[in-house]
């Protein structure tokens, strides 16, 4: 029995989609027939803004993607002079805290974590220029808004060495998530939770 | 004050994304900064195979999408000799069947189900050319697998009135699926599954 070829248009979608991670096979074939029924022009904008991103700029100070030299955060005095500079590994974890429209400062993003076994070290992570946007701009606080994990916390000791009194490090506070339950969240977040507690 | 603006690009790119059914805008970010670290040539290779898509051929005989003007179903003489015709919504549907590599007969793809509501008449679907093949190709059984809903029994009822004595019109079963519970399933598919009980 000869089973179904696709034409290799649409294989080639399929196998681009599934690279997404979350996106399995059989989702990326369903998106793949649902990219077959989209109007032409509108199939034509995605690929057009897809080429556009070989051309993406970064903002010069914090690394953010920006359509100018400075991104808005940057370019904002008052946000530049509450010196306050959040450290993140990505643009996707300072899109979350901006999210939240409740931070006021300047960001910095790493494009990364330390990770030895990988082969990233300092040199390979914007740090030289977070030590000189800190001097330059008379930070007094860093937060670093860092994932916990091996890494993470490894990244978080290193550029905690980094600053010297009067610029105070700090890292963003772990526990038990809002509308989360004991019951639910594992072990290592109760135990963070436990260690983290406060007066109130 | 500002919040971040990112470049038009990636804007575009996101709201590309959340066209696809089941993304929302914050999958349809992350997939978009996911696409930012993609290598360019991949990236390139997604957008060539999207603008081929407006060219895309449909099998002659079944409206499969397909590489040739017949699709590797249709040109598989044993297939077509089987005399059996599977009647499908869309292609997805003409895949999830293919996949359980049980069934050795050829499809129909009707491009959709009778709907008044939206203007979808007879006229609109595959309606006309399945009645030629299976005349032209003396179809002794059509398998309508058609998905369950007012506008699919409709179809359904309006299909089996144009077929005639020997032509059998069969619907695919419905009743409790596999690895389902009764416990955990919804009414109306155990009421058919008490309708459809069978000998054993």
């Amino acid at each position: 029995m000869s089973s179904l070829q696709l034409p290799q248009s649409l294989e080639r979608i399929k196998e681009s989609l599934a690279k997404f991670s979350g996106v399995g096979e059989k989702s990326a074939m369903r998106m793949t027939l649902q990219l077959v029924n989209w109007p032409s022009e509108e199939r034509k904008r995605f690929s057009d803004s897809l080429e556009e991103l070989s051309h993406l700029k970064q903002c010069r100070e914090c690394f953010v993607y920006s359509h100018n030299d400075l991104c808005t955060i940057c370019a904002d005095s008052k946000r530049v002079e509450s010196k306050l500079i959040c450290v993140v590994e990505n643009v996707s974890d300072l899109l979350a805290i901006e999210r939240c429209d409740q931070y006021r400062g300047i960001y910095h993003v790493l494009g990364g974590v330390l990770n030895p076994l990988l082969g990233i070290g300092p040199e390979n992570l914007e740090i030289h220029s977070l030590i000189n946007r800190v001097k330059k701009l008379h930070i007094e606080n860093v937060i670093l808004a860092i994932n916990p994990s091996v890494e993470g916390d490894a990244t978080c000791s290193y550029l905690n060495g980094l600053f010297e009194a009067p610029t105070v490090v700090e890292r963003i506070g772990f526990g038990l998530p809002m509308g989360g339950s004991l019951e639910y969240v594992d072990a290592m977040t109760i135990s963070k939770a436990l260690e983290n507690r406060r007066n109130f």
